[in-house]
């Protein structure tokens, strides 16, 4: 049977709603895919919860094809197991956590790497057994801060996760290289362009890790590449390091008064105007900026920290962060934010718009920062602060800088990070030209997960020598509704969404205009052809509704392609509309099926 | 591909699970279909995951065909549209509740009702629009005082749930109609005996609601069937009520000592003993026992009250919760549960073993029970304590009945309430005959909800004479999860599992068994063939397993036909076994797919 659309559980919107920022939003929730139940949870609606079944099916086919194995994992999961890992603390307040009647902790997952370590445990205990691939497609949770965008940012969405199992590294990188090209295959047949870009290991130095970004300006990922092939999420990013300078003649740091110099730009121009220098003028670059931020670790602590970076870049948090844990030497997945007035209260040595890695108020240059210092704040820096370089920085008393400070020789570090924004022109780090920056939406990550879980867990199988081996394991996740919401942003116009076929709710939509029964008979005859070819049917059989509004409501809809059988059947015609080009074209109605069907093969 | 089971993520139990009593749990556990991830909550493992789907699948075949239209709701819900249908309370400690990190209420929902029915009211306004039946086959949750027997009763659940809007009472008949006809297709399609058997209607008087329970020794409800064809829930049977008596010319009440006589047998026995009538012997029958119960409601409160039953019935709970709300007059679904010693301290006035409705203390007989008495305990009694119904019960005074208290005359009730156990041979309301009880598993429920909650959250159309009606909406739910633990109770043997071939996890099971490639190089060619055909094949290609262990793992696994490749290769013959019967032939293995086919056919 065809879906009707005058018996459609269906109301298509005129107006946007309020709170949608993404065309993806907007459309999906005028055209009536999904319906919002409370912030970052929605709910499908009939079309759309076809469109999300046609996602997940391809996924499903093409994880099997690479011998992965189906099954589903509650959501509702006890505490213990995300305990053992650290989890359940490290996820902070994007768990969300409950008691059942008996007051035991319970959690809505998040992710289950637990439960799926724990469920090969229980199965397997040699190298045979190995390698398994397990996946679910499933229903997972996140107390986001800020839900947003419809589809693309949720607190209750779908995803498929997957996990392979293996006895060793040389396993984990055939798993890895397995899903790796099921991903690709899969965003292929869904009709989404995606990017596998470098991504950060994280704690796991050395393994590998790609994220499938799919290039849109409202991504909330940035990605570079260069013209030679680089690709890699700006967390992954390294910088080129300039050679150290030898510094054995570099004249000697002076402190100079520097009057209302408090930001870049006026030291700049207080320095060209009362200390200009004679080959070029000063410019950021040749200052030193140095940053408190606080790192707000778990339980809430506030640690304080400074990065000295140059004078010319901005601090990237989100770079930052990706090395912070590990830098400060504290659990979790510390959040990063500037210091606020409060923090800084707590150490009154600092003074705002004049801090410098070099203290001078005793009349002999002291390190200001580092552990055995007056302040203690760890200080580290960006890669570009080599040895031998000089900088412009703040003297550590009001109203004053210090010229000419060199690294290493005035100035030392506790370490190096990656901390400053990453720019178009910057050179990639593999040699392979300058880097451009794009946005894009992270649709899936592959990542060698390596034996952190299958040791926290205990995980552990006999090797051919019949000695216990630790598991090695590797993590892969496809976002499943924020699939939907990609495909939705990259197939739609001004009037409305364009599905590629794989995933449209239906293959081709008959709209019956007019007010003649022999019309509508004709339409009802066409469906009948169409669904015995074993093609997916919407049609528009509504009786009181005007071409018009049938018309748009078609394009909102974005069924592949549109058949008008209306004024045209006078002459034994109907239309077809490929709704993504625009296309269209008058058909013998006789022939309408044959034809329709060969058209809808050359769209699939 | 077939499924291996050489690398099918799989591993069968010899033992039993410790907490497991019935034998769905037993045997889905230990044939590798599902894990216990915690209590009440469960893994579905691949060849579970199967069923689970199958299941589904004609769930929704089923729904769609009666033009169902599925959608999907989120788990996640905010206590807002549950706290207006005041089910954010009434469900008490069953639901679970969570607070997210604005610390906003919100609940894992059981079920769905206020989400459908604010849906519905969001897109439709017309009496045109109408009738619309909606569904979703959707994960639930439950916080069970006492999770058990596996699928039969979890804390995480799937159900199909679906409600029909219509404009009138004629359309929700309609409704119904076309849900019982849907639901005794899809039992019938699953292979699970059903008996559909009136419920309660519950707060709404006169309306329709029938369960489909599924016949069997393990199951939580117990039904009643006559031979005359009347069937129904114990909790919906209605006493057949004896005539009144003219009680003109009945002696007057005596109080008499009965010492020790504090349960009904002594009482019996005493008043047989010391104060023996002429005609014949007393019975428990002759008694009218009053019993103290609390009903726990909203809030925790707990609050007594006393039913009068003839001594010879037991006091049925589950029967007396189903009106003990409206008696009481409070909101929720109140527990019941015997008046504790503690409880009882709270009525000084009663003394153990002797209550009854009239209290003789004062020399003249008073209300012993009543708004206005002593008390004040509401007094309710069973439909057989009619007018002129004389009894012995308690005097309220320590070792002394009352004999001849006849109900009317001597004692009234503030109501009359179906309050004891139906037992075998209890006249079925209709006049069918006697009722046989049986137990049964409640597979499903059709439901005529009303306007309940269309009123609560104001859900309108316009009818035909463009005035605004309250919609009518019916509620029609099966457990998808536990019709996968019927279906294993249903079918199986003390060997293990034997599916209907519509639910099994794969249609032909091909057993390899010896030593030679020829062995399994005929059983890979067979698999092809028979997956030509469209069949489902699981094929046991494993090398080192002896084929004592693999025809034990067939048993248990419960394909509906297994093919073995072994020694019968030699003479060109495989053998058949069908699964559920125990039926073998050997056949020759160049006819083998066509017959395995056909035989296949004979399983549908």
């Amino acid at each position: 049977m065809p879906l009707r659309m005058s018996t459609l559980f269906l109301r298509t919107l005129r107006d946007d709603p309020a709170e949608a920022e993404v065309a993806s939003h907007k459309l999906l929730v005028r055209a009536g895919y999904i319906r919002r139940a409370a912030p970052g949870i929605y709910t499908w609606l009939p079309l759309g919860l076809r469109v999300k079944n046609k996602v997940e099916q391809i996924v499903r086919e093409e994880m099997n094809a690479i011998g992965g194995q189906e099954v589903l994992f509650p959501a509702l999961l006890p505490r213990e197991p995300y305990e053992t890992t650290g989890r359940w603390d490290d996820y902070g307040d994007n768990l969300f956590r409950l008691r059942d009647r008996k007051d035991a902790d319970y959690l809505l997952a998040p992710t289950h790497e637990e439960m799926f370590t724990l469920l090969v445990k229980d199965h397997y205990s040699s190298y045979k057994d190995l390698p398994a691939y397990l996946y679910q497609i499933q229903t997972k949770y996140r107390d986001e801060a800020r839900p947003r965008a419809g589809l693309l940012r949720m607190r209750e969405f779908i995803m498929k996760d997957s996990y392979s199992f293996t006895v060793d590294e040389a396993g984990l990188d055939e798993a890895y290289a397995a899903h790796r090209s099921a991903y690709l295959k899969i965003f292929a047949r869904l009709g989404l362009e995606v990017v596998p870009v470098q991504a950060t290991a994280g704690a796991m130095g050395g393994s590998q890790s790609e994220e499938f970004l799919h290039p849109s300006p409202v991504g909330e990922d940035t990605f570079v590449e260069s013209a030679g092939g680089f690709r890699a999420n700006v967390e992954a990013v390294t910088t080129v390091v300039p050679e150290p300078l030898d510094y054995t003649n570099a004249p000697a740091a002076e402190v100079k008064d520097t009057p209302d110099s408090t930001t870049i730009a006026t030291l700049v121009d207080v320095s060209n105007q009362l200390l200009p220098r004679e080959d070029r003028a000063w410019e950021a670059a040749d200052t030193l900026k140095c940053v408190v931020l606080t790192a707000v670790v778990d339980g809430g602590e506030r640690r304080q920290f400074v990065v000295g970076v140059p004078g010319d870049r901005d601090v990237d948090l989100k770079r930052l962060e990706a090395s912070v844990a590990q830098l400060l030497q504290v659990n979790g997945e510390p959040t990063l934010e500037p210091a606020t007035e409060e923090d800084l209260r707590k150490h009154p040595g600092l003074v705002k718009g004049y801090i410098g890695p070099t203290d001078f108020s005793s009349g002999t240059a002291r390190a200001f920062f580092g552990e055995e210092s007056q302040t203690g704040l760890p200080f580290f820096v960006d890669p570009r602060i080599v040895a031998g370089t000089a900088w412009i920085t703040g003297a550590n008393s009001a109203q004053q800088h210090v010229f000419g400070l060199v690294a290493e020789r005035d100035f030392t570090w506790d370490g190096v990070v990656e901390a400053t924004e990453v720019r178009d022109g910057d050179p990639a780090p593999d040699g392979s030209g300058p880097l451009q920056t794009r946005r894009g939406m992270e649709m899936g990550h592959i990542f060698q997960l390596g034996r952190k879980y299958a040791e926290a867990l205990d995980l552990k199988v006999l090797d051919e020598n019949g000695k216990q081996v630790v598991v090695t394991m590797g993590s892969y996740g496809i976002g499943v509704t924020r699939a939907v919401a990609a495909l939705a942003e990259a197939h739609h116009d001004e009037h409305g969404l364009a599905w590629p076929i794989a995933v449209a709710p239906a293959e081709v939509h008959i709209v019956a205009t007019g007010k003649g029964d022999e019309i509508l008979a004709a339409a009802e005859k066409l469906s009948s052809e169409l669904e015995s070819r074993g093609l997916e049917v919407l049609l528009d059989d509504r009786k009181k509704v005007s071409a018009g509004v049938k018309f748009s409501d078609s394009e909102l809809l974005g069924v592949p392609l549109t058949v008008v059988v209306g004024r045209g059947l006078a002459d034994g015609e109907v239309e077809l509309k490929v709704r993504a080009t625009g296309e269209r074209r008058n058909v013998d109605v006789a022939d309408a099926a044959e034809i329709i069907d060969d058209q809808l093969r050359s769209l699939r």
